[in-house]
């Protein structure tokens, strides 16, 4: 293990809000760099295991913590002092967590979120959620930052790269010189909507990855898969208003990937669990974890109709999922739907981004 | 296992050239659609085991091939009455076999090429060589095959996807009317340069991928690896002619997703070994099967430079396999070499791609 420490960053206290695995890994990296790190969680037990034992061993096992995180259950100890405040909740606890922060914050904080997900109904991006819920006295930015990362590799100090982005670009680069180090490389990208939809819609993919696995298709048709779905999160994201070159990147295919293939994917496992036949409860009981793409889905469903946009994936997702659709059949329905020339498919695509550039 | 036949084609003989895992999981995707299969081998041995045992062990073990395959070791019986010929051979073996070819043939052929790699020197792609070759009296038309697609999940009747392309479109559509079962869907793409460029290029990375995971840099770096790996591959390919668009579909990312992370790929398993430590000399000798990246790397490394491109992976892994560099160093050196500003650098991919569209 190889810990590199960049000592150019100005040292700095910042808040962690959640200690689950990839809240824990950021802050981490962020010890690395020598910052000063509150972490909160909402559980006792966890607090006095991260501040005695230094583990955190249900979310990260075998990862040992620098002394520079403190663990702190009470949000106004954890926020005291600080401003920046790192969001690493689920999607589902993001508007009660800021509910909360507001309670005791009287200072501008840049909020950055790391979070992946759209929330259904509202079809909000999670940076328009924080809009909505923080007044604007104590709001200074918003910095998003995704892309291909692993917790667990992040806390094994393997080479990882991210993106951030923010309608700030300064407040962007602030966080990237928070974050950069040799290990944890920090890209800046200036399309805000585009990184956050990558970031959400990647985990239905990966869903339907797992779903494909489970079934036995085998790694051919995994990739058919992952094509066609940056295809559909592009065809989205793009009359969302994003750039589509956004979902060439890290934060588009590179995560992608990453969720589609790697072991430690929670949404892949979720959907291979589902491919072998498991009913979506017993599934979402038994992860212990909360699955970002299952709701990801109903919102994405929400956004196709609104936006008129064909997302096949997506749909046939809809339906395992939410309408008891038995995942085997689905699954065959989706590899006979897929166009006869491929290409054709990509020019209307290709034509509709070309509109939004 | 899934048998699905094609009733729709009409039934032909095709001729099919090298008996290696692709060209027997071929044979076998045509002896599904009730096609009658003239495989030529070189090896006496493995002319006999198909025939008589109706397997290949050393190529796709545990395999039965059905009675439509018939094998020979007589390259003039095996083009015997044929119109079609699928070239399932290395690279490297390409010119020598047509040069056999054209002493036996009197009727015209329709070329299929299913092999992944472009000449060193002559920086041919292997359609051009085809057409280099073939005196224009048996030439017929030239198609290539291509996509994500592991032999061994071909062999198995998993569902796997790829693409045809021609300078000729109907004859790509006669192709895929040959091969297309519900298993095996096959896309017409009229891109057949960009085709081409995909299942060559995808190779490299494949090598580099393998290095990384030989170095153990873990997920996160592959995908980051991977995603770097498509910008150069589209940069060049754009270049040399290719729809950009090719690149972002199965004869792009597609194949190079299955070929980066798949335990079927050979070219990872090279790099994987290389990056444990191993001299390229001793893995190529371990493997025992052809490992095209390498004499790709050579020819991407002079096509980046007739062509003025930009390729950081190739420029690295060509030091890597032909300098004697440390694959560890050299992995360093590459991940600190990448851009601040993931999008300034995807911009210039594009606007380099608009000018050829």
């Amino acid at each position: 293990m190889k810990v590199v420490i960049n000592l150019n960053n100005e040292k700095e206290t910042v808040a962690v809000i959640g200690a689950g695995s990839w809240g824990t890994a950021l802050a981490l990296v962020l010890a690395d760099n020598e910052h000063s790190i509150q972490l909160w969680t909402r559980n006792e037990e966890q607090k006095d295991e991260i501040n005695h034992d230094h583990t955190n061993q249900k979310y990260l096992p075998g990862i040992n913590l620098p002394e520079l995180i403190t663990a702190y259950t009470s949000l106004e100890d954890a926020l005291n002092g600080i401003e920046t405040v790192v969001l690493a909740v689920p999607t589902k606890a993001i508007r009660q967590t800021l509910r909360e922060i507001i309670k005791f914050q009287m200072q501008p904080l840049t909020f950055v979120h790391v979070s992946k997900g759209i929330e259904p109904d509202s079809l909000l991006r999670i940076s328009e959620m924080i809009d909505e819920e923080i007044p604007k006295r104590i709001l200074k930015d918003i910095v998003v930052l995704s892309g291909p990362s692993h917790a667990e590799e992040v806390s094994l100090r393997h080479p990882t790269t991210v993106a951030v982005s923010s309608k700030n670009m300064e407040a962007a680069e602030k966080i990237q010189d928070l974050f950069m180090n040799q290990n944890f490389r920090v890209y800046t990208n200036p399309d805000l909507i585009g990184v956050e939809i990558g970031g959400a819609l990647k985990n239905i993919i990966a869903l339907a990855a797992g779903i494909s696995d489970g079934l036995g298709y085998g790694d051919n048709a995994k990739a058919a898969l992952i094509t066609r779905g940056l295809a559909e999160i592009s065809r989205l994201g793009t009359k969302m208003g994003a750039n589509p070159l956004t979902f060439s990147g890290l934060a588009g295919i590179g995560d992608l990937i990453v969720t589609c293939t790697s072991v430690h994917s929670r949404n892949w496992r979720a959907g291979n669990m589902l491919g072998k036949g498991q009913k979506l409860e017993d599934v979402l009981n038994n992860m212990g974890m909360v699955v970002e793409g299952v709701r990801t889905t109903k919102a994405a469903y929400q956004l196709a109709h609104k936006y008129n946009c064909r997302m096949p994936i997506t749909e046939i997702l809809h339906h395992i999922l939410f309408n008891d659709v038995n995942a085997k059949e689905a699954g065959e329905q989706l590899m006979a739907r897929l166009k006869t020339n491929e290409m054709e498919d990509l020019v209307d695509i290709l034509s509709e981004q070309m509109e939004q550039l």
